[in-house]
């Protein structure tokens, strides 16, 4: 939350802030110029490189209300190795574009970095460099980059779905959504893990390497909703995924706080960066949930019915 | 410029605008993975890769109606080309993330995605991927991430100024600022080729790597003004670097179209992306302009002496 009567970067100068913000950032061995240069330049033993972009929007993605500075950082970090992770990549690196209102206080910066840092340092991912631009008054975004390496694992694409292949998820669904909704309705304290986890996602990162090692044939993170996420696997993949409800009612009863709108969570519900995978029958490692097969088809079918919708469009009016 | 009644971001979906804007985008032949999944995978033959980040915020760096959606794509793209440049180093890649309200028309975004398309095919730079998110109406922003290599040079920091070394520039100074200010004198005949330059920034990308291979101690771009760049590479080095007016003056009567202001953009002009450069006596490379010495000291001085201010500050009220 902003504290009140906060110096703002009105007050502040770039470089002032710069050092400030900059002060204590992870790094590892493979950073042979970190931040403070024109560029960052990181060692690649791989020989190649992911690299994947995701932002977050005040008023849109989140309200300094319900999310403290911390918690945007932590969030958008995760966001984007989340996405490293559905290619069956480690994280190695990030870059930060900080575009904020002059009427933004150091303070809520400083917590931003801290939670951006925190995050990356959980993970072993380094923070390469930055960038800091001014905005209208009430107008705040931060845009990550992360740069990641697949260690002896191919990548997994969103096109290699087969017909017969099991899909399944590697962890929890629609807990975001539920603690969004909880902090809509003013419910904060009937499941207060849900509106944890809506302000501070826990992405099983280490399960993106997992499944490429067991030889998932296509992947991706959960980031605007099971059904449509689903749906570019089946359009890239040609092939239709067939949800079985039996499989999803134990993701189901773990929002039994929401109601009737559980199953909507677990259906449709964005932010989740658990990962979506499609793998050959028996091949799917522990601790991902089998939820259905692949079929012949298109689009995404829950017991064999079509799913109107389902999931976040930035656009959408 | 925004044409009026164009179709608006509120009146398509995501993956159509996506499907439009992401169509014809410039790869390269290390791009193993491109556009379309969760992340980019990009080959890295030298083992190991330059990153950066700079961002371009409506309203701060840029008025419709002085510049399209073209020309912001463009000169976003050459703003972190020349961060690239200024390491000594070669771009290969970007990714692209776009915020923009749902007031802004799809046209924009396509002349956006071209000016960024154009100005990486001109470089043989791949778009790797992008991000879109919806912003309130009337904001509008767009942040690129570089990636680049070191091919067979040493990368060129900020640190390495020593006594006794040339200060030189690889090209003209103070044309963006020029252009920028007939701009808002409302002057735009007087002197068209800066007014261009303003819109359409041109860098000498391949100087980057050619100082790097002729010996540079350190390097950086020119995109807050030459005195507050140059003080980085001074308070970096632990030296100070002195001008010589009868060095500089070519270049200030290049701009003999903004009359006595022609010295103040020469010295304090930003988002020019000329680099700027020290080297040992005898080493200044082919088509670079020598104008100081690196001496004994601190900051940034002008046949000895001091200069204030001297550049852009985000927040500077």
């Amino acid at each position: 939350m902003i504290p009140a009567g906060g110096r703002t970067l009105a007050e502040t100068s770039e470089e002032e802030l710069l050092a400030t913000i900059f002060a204590t950032l992870p790094t590892r061995n493979e950073v042979m110029i970190g931040v403070g240069d024109d560029t960052a330049l990181l060692r690649v033993p791989t020989g190649s490189v992911l690299v994947t972009t995701d932002s977050m929007v005040l008023g849109r993605d989140w309200l300094d209300a319900w999310s403290s500075g911390h918690e945007v950082g932590h969030k958008v970090v995760v966001q984007n190795l989340a996405d490293i992770a559905a290619m069956g990549g480690t994280s190695t690196g990030v870059v930060v574009s900080l575009i904020a209102g002059r009427d933004t206080t150091i303070e809520w910066c400083r917590a931003l970095n801290e939670g951006i840092a925190d995050a990356c340092r959980a993970e072993n991912v380094a923070v390469l460099g930055g960038d800091l631009s001014s905005a209208p008054d009430g107008v705040r975004m931060v845009s990550i980059t992360a740069l990641g390496e697949l260690r002896d694992v191919p990548a997994v694409r969103r096109d290699g779905a087969r017909v017969g292949d099991v899909v399944a998820v590697s962890d929890l669904l629609g807990r975001s959504d539920a603690g969004l909704r909880l902090l809509q309705r003013g419910d904060v304290d009937h499941a207060p893990e849900l509106v944890d986890f809506h302000r501070r996602p826990v992405a099983r990162l280490a399960a993106g390497p997992q499944a490429a090692r067991a030889g998932a044939t296509s992947m991706m993170d959960v980031s605007d909703g099971l059904v449509r996420d689903g749906r570019r696997i089946a359009t890239a993949s040609g092939v239709r995924l067939d949800l079985d409800s039996a499989l999803l009612r134990p993701l189901v009863n773990h929002l039994i706080a929401l109601g009737e709108d559980a199953w909507s969570c677990v259906l449709t519900g964005g932010e989740e960066h658990t990962l979506l995978a499609t793998f050959p029958r028996g091949k799917v490692p522990d601790g991902w949930y089998p939820i259905g097969e692949v079929v012949e088809g298109g689009d995404v079918t829950l017991d064999g019915r079509a799913q109107q919708g389902g999931g976040w469009d930035h656009f959408a009016g």
